[in-house]
């Protein structure tokens, strides 16, 4: 569970489970998010050596896990479709402080939940999605996703004091169940 | 020249290498910006499979294109600022027409000519240069950029009539000539 407070509802697995088309688009514009994000803390902390490198590392390596989801979408006979959105990180991104040095701590921090939610939901989905190559994919994003969980935090720690970053990751993931328990349910990876 | 209609300035030369620093934050910024740039087309356009592909190789391609002038500017005891922005690429991207499917094929355009003025100047900057190492790093980079300006020609061959392409492309460069004569040499890739 990395940080986080609840589990995530029965209903949503009942609801992956019966649309893993949907599922796996959304899943492939989580991962491109998830590196164009690292670029965007890049272009907004260009003078943070250590934040630079570890976002560099962690957008090549989110770009290599879109191109495997998107042959997975071809694969299957899926078609890529236009990115919805996705309320559960919006939602998230609103908790973001507005002035620095807490806007960075927070990016940090809500860019460290969701990398833990999505191992949880992937780990949740290994067992449950009937399809045995998609199970062992999973498998192998878990190890991945725990440990972006713990880059953000991490960097998190380097620039502030650990004592402060623990309470705000407190903080926010308390603000995190509620969104979670809120969701509707949706085939997608943090519906 | 691939596709280009007028040479760099002298200006820009005499610029450019006297403030090395200056060129390589300025390009470390450009490759961000073609990685995003490719993601941002895969999100306009997911269900074109041949876009969808290329692009997720260029992204992977620019992504390890910035960690290398990352590791230069570091090296040399550099420090990557902020991007001041391009106007160069924000006068060519005021071309692209609003509706589909014309923007699909200028953006594509649009992108296809900076790479090619990418291209040329890098073989300027592998001759010019003051540094042996980047003279040879530039000149790896040449031979990629002419890949890229290929790439977005061929993916617009493949959405639309080619002669269409060629017209478009030949009213965009004589544009682009225009934009080029009025840079007013700043030591930066495409200023």
């Amino acid at each position: 569970m990395l940080c986080l407070k609840v589990p995530s509802q029965p209903s949503w697995v009942t609801a992956a489970e019966s649309n893993l088309e949907k599922v796996l688009i959304d899943h492939a514009h989580c991962e491109k998010k998830a590196a164009v994000n690292a670029m965007s803390l890049v272009s907004r902390y260009p003078e943070k050596e250590m934040l630079v490198r570890q976002m560099i590392a962690l957008c090549q390596e989110e770009m290599e896990h879109f191109g495997m989801v998107y042959e997975y979408i071809r694969k299957r006979g899926f078609t890529l479709q236009r990115d919805p959105g996705d309320p559960y990180a919006q939602a998230l991104h609103k908790e973001v402080r507005k002035n620095e040095p807490e806007r960075l701590m927070d990016q940090l921090l809500v860019a460290a939940i969701i990398e833990a939610r999505s191992c949880e939901r992937f780990s949740i989905l290994s067992k449950h999605v009937p399809d045995a190559e998609l199970q062992e994919f999973y498998r192998s994003l878990l190890a991945s996703e725990a440990g972006h969980y713990r880059t953000f935090y991490d960097i998190a720690c380097q620039y502030f004091p650990e004592r402060e970053v623990r309470q705000r990751l407190d903080a926010l993931t308390e603000r995190e169940s509620e969104i979670v328990l809120a969701l509707e349910s949706q085939p997608t990876m943090h519906g």
